[in-house]
């Protein structure tokens, strides 16, 4: 099923390169009367991995400081929804960033069930922003080096 | 069943007093696998109506000005599910000012389906607080001549 | 902007073809400490939108009866976040049938703000599954007619 | 500040009862625009650990089979916010059942911060009720012995 969709080229791959992920439980509240997980609330899944993963580096300390001047800004999500998810269920929801640009990163997602099964893949590009004038402002040389941290290593 | 609720005196009389309502309409993914309205809910719909209440009288506006200096806090809330609800259903949120304080007021609350059925009601306490010391900040008196309307009328 | 989005080739017969759309309020719970739109937020006013769309052709009201053997399921969806969007902002979020599959059919959603300014858009694609056995069941030629009512009238 | 909820008799004694607990952290999805966690969002996690609550006595794994004759639930819901809380704050939510009635139990609540300060309680009565007539069911006395394992020890 992975291949059907476009933002990833070779599935094994694709899937080798997580290492981070952030455990979750699925709440009752967050079904819905078809019974599943309704369909809107992977992409809080999605935001919760994703602070979790800016934590594990640094980056989300400072930008909710009050007097942080850079604010991080999700441009675009998306999300393919490959199998039923349910009341209860333990996730594992991994993120990498796929792709560094000047003041931008493309992460991308991959919400896996107990027995291994992928029930859902995502991306989505974030941008750090100033709060004054709402352009882009680079990232850093060190915070470069941390969202690319994995390839740099090799 | 009004007669088991604490806060409900006279349920006939307390019914008439109500004016300002809010209308809306249950969300697909505001129901649950149970197959309705899930319970959490209904405190969204208090807070809506609520905020649409203090727009009707001039509040809001400023509350959510950066620069406003005030901001509402909710002290309390509590919601007596008397009928269930489901997807669809459209619904109208009263709310009535049911007693004020120096600055608090005492909110409550009566959702009501189409067919006139009461099928929640509620109540809590909100209070003006200064946003540098957090304590409560008086009402003027046009506010309280506001929040009070109805009974300054009789 | 629009040029951008991968999904729409021309940004001005895009809009164009929009017909139907859901109106709606922005919610308090919905902003978040960014003082905006919580970018999880426009997915649930797309399933809002959606089911209003599917509803104004018929299809809901027989999905969501307990004796349906069919329902429709979400494959993917995505959004393009093009302006911040504001606590009690009025918002009009339109759908269109983009393509429609055998038992498939995708989707196009555009969110507006009372200047006319272009919020966001999205795209995602619906699945008619059967409850059994979890796979498409394809659109009756009534049901096609009615997805692609627009072009057909062309 | 618990002296004045109506639900506390003893604050002290009250707080000792506390034994099982669910610890979560506040998403960022959760705040609001007034930067802290938004009041709605208390009764989601009041769900949440009352739902772990009862899958540690075995009664949750039940009521969500779809072949259950029973489910639970809430007649009321109640919530006192004694402190703010904001994003990223690790709680424990506490829930005991405080009485126990033949088809419902009286559930109180207690949101602690990694200080230890208490920054919300609560309490609601659930109903155990049958699908098919919507009255309730009596506990079993296994059932009651479960909800009331506590106080049968002493």
């Amino acid at each position: 099923m992975l291949n059907r969709v476009a933002y990833i080229n070779e599935p094994e791959s694709w899937k080798e390169e997580f290492e981070f992920y952030h455990p979750l439980t699925v709440r009752f509240s967050e079904t819905d009367m078809f019974g599943h997980l309704n369909n809107t609330v992977p992409f809080t899944y999605f935001e919760e991995a994703r602070i979790e993963f800016f934590k594990s580096k640094g980056f989300m300390q400072d930008w909710v400081k009050p007097e942080s001047e850079q604010i991080p800004v999700v441009a675009d999500l998306q999300c393919d929804f490959l199998q039923q998810v349910f009341f209860g269920e333990a996730l594992k929801v991994f993120v990498k960033a796929a792709k560094v640009g000047t003041s931008s990163v493309d992460l991308h997602y991959m919400g896996i069930k107990q027995n291994d099964d992928i029930c859902f893949v995502g991306r989505g590009t974030m941008v750090q922003i100033s709060k004054k004038t709402g352009k882009g402002v680079p990232w850093t040389e060190e915070m470069k080096q941390k969202l690319g941290m994995r390839a740099s290593v090799k």
